[in-house]
């Protein structure tokens, strides 16, 4: 009989298999004494050279099928196993205490991942994950126990386990591998994140799947709503499902090198790619992104231990730069402080740290910490087409004291023989109320607006999205933002300049013709968004989207407008 | 040799007269046991007898000079005195403990005053400043130590003391006492209030005036500016600064119970007060208040061990408005929440409160609670035209879920028999700037808007003005936020609505032609700006304050719009 279960979709797509039930025997070390002590030390050597030899033959494997970024880091848990702070203090339990080599290893390997659970960084979370998966491994090579191939599995199979590890899902083959589903973890989890990788559905979070369902049984999963049957009863609907999500993958593919034109033939708008590190250029380019119109400039201040230097951001923004191939690239100055803390420097105390010191608060104010990166910038420019933008503008004096400090840093650049970018822009996010309200007079000094709407709907509605008692009150969709955003849009056209947008609301199927109908030049998304509105996007007659826009302005709430989204989105079957 | 200090200015006014040395020989208690217990009983009797005796006179004498409700102050003291809790606690400790009266007495004082300290709210910490007034009377009593008697003063002079109590205060005679002066204090301790009750200058906060100056010296002093000059060089100017300051407050006085109108002949214009609590209408009925534009009902909640009643909210609202004798009273719901809290409910932890769960968030979501005050508004309406005013009120769809609820109230009452008053108003404050931004379409469901700056500037430009580190931010002159108002008075008048504002803007000298120029109806302030706002205002020309807005919504900067403001007084002679 089907039984139907409700998990967390982690990864678009639909699969109908058998189920490959991955139950490792549970891994049992006692603290007994070793019998010979030498003998245990040679244990650990060849254990060690064994998995030593499988990391190498992952990051092979992975290579091929995942790509660089993804293999790396197979050497990152060869570097694990090949440090000698641990593998000494193993040693030392082995000699001193004269226990077994299991245990010695497994209390190091506890120690080492408790210490990097305690740092409050998901970047260390994901170390002790690393650390617990690849001295596991070790473990079962010194207890003898069977090590999974995953590799080995040569007919079609949804993997259903409680977990997936870094290395076993990099053995995956997606040629038989058709899906995965597991008991814990969620969208943002390594398993996700690898699903996504691997372009295989996931339904994660499922709790108890893995004493629910029995190997050899058929299982269809959808990873875009989190469904899974067991035993499916209708077959023949799932294997339709399936077949129009890969026709619908494949229209979006279809997309990828074209330019965005609407229905009516508009073709001026811009669909950017948002991103938090270099190297997730090379997904905005996949997925067909025209440039970068929101780089994230913290991640090289929050994996750190010190604000980085000049030389350091340099080589981040030129990467990225050169990488883009004379796509622009918007770099948004350092937008730290609020909900984003640094482990090497204090923020004040503050009851309201949504309404205080932060981003360019905290930059004009620490002009030493932000003349390295305007400084980095800068250089970066003359490497391909760059716009510097600034975060959290309230004031037109603000934005006139950044301009001024970054044309500074640029004549103290000249003149010391270093180029800079001619074709460099410097603009603004929009994302305070005063900034909107205004733009017109903003727009005289700004090259560009960006709206971050996440922080405008915050600000413009006075509720924390974060307070779980004022949630309804975070509505991009209200009048009132609307206007905030034709306002923005229609100050920077006065003054022929663009403005974008790189919340998360510019890649969202209900806001686009909103946003297109309201004159928006840029949409800045998540990569895996930008097929999805292009294709939108091309179903759209840009004459209806800014009647569309003209009849929103005009409503009173935010269901109203909703409504009508829903009715141009239904008549363009969209 | 005169010397120049500088304090607090408390009370305008300028005075110039003799040093009146209040310092009093210090009490001194010990521990010692007591001769004769019984007769240690009689003395706490008698001295009880002399200090209440004090009281009642002292209420007497205040009722003439300051009105009832400051001599309710005594009243209040009597009733310490009166307390079996506490006199059957000494009485206890000189039976029990055979202590001596003096110390029976300071110790439970001192107990009780510390209990109310602890608490954190204002009210409380006054009334430990009460039985600390009230028990030293006493103390001296039983030690036969000198009760100081101000009301025996004859000439004229400036109190210059440490602090000054309520029953000191309360003897002073305005006609000997010019002034005052004291070490400790600022412009809302008691001190601070009396002077300005009794409309003497005081200068406060001056730290160690009374080791500075000699009894007899001659001082002066300026309660605006906080300046105190001992033996002053230049009496002349010193004697023409008081004139000017006296033909000034003469000046206001005119304005009393005259219309506000321009020097054009604009009469439209209502000036109203802010209060907190029923007893402040006296003050805005005597400095020529038209109406009250904003009634804080929080008072009722704060000054509360529980949520009040229907009944007791009842009997304020229903005072207010018949003290008001006909002239409209805004009242605005519970505004609790942010960095207002109740000590008998607990709000939700938050990470920025100023976003999150209060005023009206917090009454729609807990109808039970807003049900007894909207239905106490209802009844008190029909005693006089009152308003019922919504605060952070952020969408449509809020303002109407409350109209809604006072109307099904309404229904309630009326079913009940109860009557309700014809002319009551339903309106809205805007101090979010969603709301501002769409003021044209909340104008078609609300009889009126108040604009509460303190907010609207904080959530426009997302400033915590609290945080010292973005007070920079805090520009009620920016331009974005002139175009909030007038966005939200062009929108109230397109509906035949009329738009007032109750923040501290509207009785500031350079808010006014700004206000009066967007074409502002109200402008409510604290009791004491009025008869200010209404002499600047005559000296203004409509005409021109229309232009000088025009032009300030033109502007870039704060600065540039603050610069035309003064242009205009200056021009005018304000």
């Amino acid at each position: 009989m089907s039984k139907k279960l409700t998990g967390i979709g982690a990864s678009d797509g639909i699969a109908i298999a058998k189920t490959y039930l991955l139950v490792e025997d549970h891994i049992k070390v006692t603290d007994s004494k070793a019998k010979d002590v030498e003998k245990e030390l040679k244990l650990i050597e060849s254990s060690l050279a064994k998995a030593k030899a499988d990391l190498s033959n992952l990051q092979k494997i992975a290579m091929e099928k995942l790509g660089p970024e993804k293999a790396a880091i197979f050497e990152a848990h060869e570097q694990i196993l090949e440090d000698p702070a641990m593998s000494d203090e193993w040693n030392q339990i082995v000699k001193n205490e004269g226990l077994n080599a299991a245990f010695a290893v497994k209390s190091v390997a506890d120690k080492y991942s408790a210490m990097f659970l305690a740092m409050d960084d998901d970047y260390f979370k994901e170390r002790a994950a690393d650390v617990k998966d690849v001295t596991e491994r070790l473990i079962r090579y010194i207890l003898g126990m069977p090590v999974l191939d995953l590799a080995t599995i040569n007919e079609e199979v949804i993997i259903v386990a409680d977990d997936l590890t870094p290395s076993q899902t990099a053995q995956l083959n997606p040629k038989f591998v058709k899906g995965f589903a597991t008991n814990i973890g969620g969208r943002t989890s390594h398993a996700a994140i690898m699903a996504r990788s691997l372009e295989i559905p996931a339904v994660l979070g499922l709790k108890n799947i893995t004493s629910t369902v029995k190997s050899g049984e058929i299982i269809a999963i959808d990873g875009e709503s989190g469904e899974l049957e067991i035993a499916p009863a209708k077959v023949a609907e799932w294997k339709e499902k399936s077949e129009n999500f890969l026709k619908f993958k494949k229209e979006l593919e279809s997309f990828k090198d074209k330019k965005t034109v609407t229905k009516d033939g508009y073709d001026k708008f811009i669909l950017e790619g948002n991103i938090g590190s270099p190297k997730d250029v090379e997904g905005v380019l996949n997925n067909g992104g025209e440039g970068i119109g929101l780089f994230r400039s913290e991640f090289l201040y929050m994996d750190n231990d010190h604000f980085p230097t000049e030389e350091e951001q340099f080589v981040a923004y030129k990467k990225v730069v050169e990488d883009m191939k004379g796509h622009v690239t918007i770099i948004r100055t350092l937008d730290i402080g609020g909900d984003k803390k640094l482990s090497y420097f204090k923020f004040p105390e503050e009851m309201n740290p949504f309404l205080g010191y932060r981003a360019i608060r905290f930059t004009l104010d620490r002009k030493d910490i932000f003349r390295e990166q305007i400084r980095a910038l800068l250089r970066a420019s003359a490497f391909g087409p760059l716009g510097i933008m600034f975060p959290m503008i309230a004031t037109i004096d603000e934005f006139k004291a950044a301009k001024q400090f970054t044309l500074d840093c640029k004549k103290e650049l000249e003149k010391e023989g270093v180029k800079v970018g001619k074709d460099l822009q410097i603009g603004m996010m929009v994302e305070i109320p005063a900034a909107a309200v205004n733009a017109e007079k903003f727009a005289k000094h700004a090259d560009f607006f960006s709206v971050g709407t996440n922080d405008l709907v915050q600000y413009s509605m006075a509720a924390d999205r974060m307070s779980e008692n004022v949630t309804y009150l975070y509505q991009p969709y209200n009048p009132s933002i609307l206007r905030l955003l034709k306002m923005t849009i229609d100050g920077a056209h006065k003054h022929g300049k663009w403005a974008g947008m790189c919340g998360e609301m510019a890649g969202e199927p209900k806001a686009l013709p909103l946003l297109m109908g309201l004159g928006l030049d840029a949409f800045s998304m998540s990569a895996t968004s930008i097929l999805r509105a292009r294709s939108i996007m091309s179903k759209l007659d840009l004459k209806d989207t800014q009647k569309l826009a003209e009849q929103a302005l005009d409503c009173e709430t935010t269901d109203d407008v909703i409504k009508l989204v829903d009715e141009l989105l239904k008549k363009a079957k969209v």
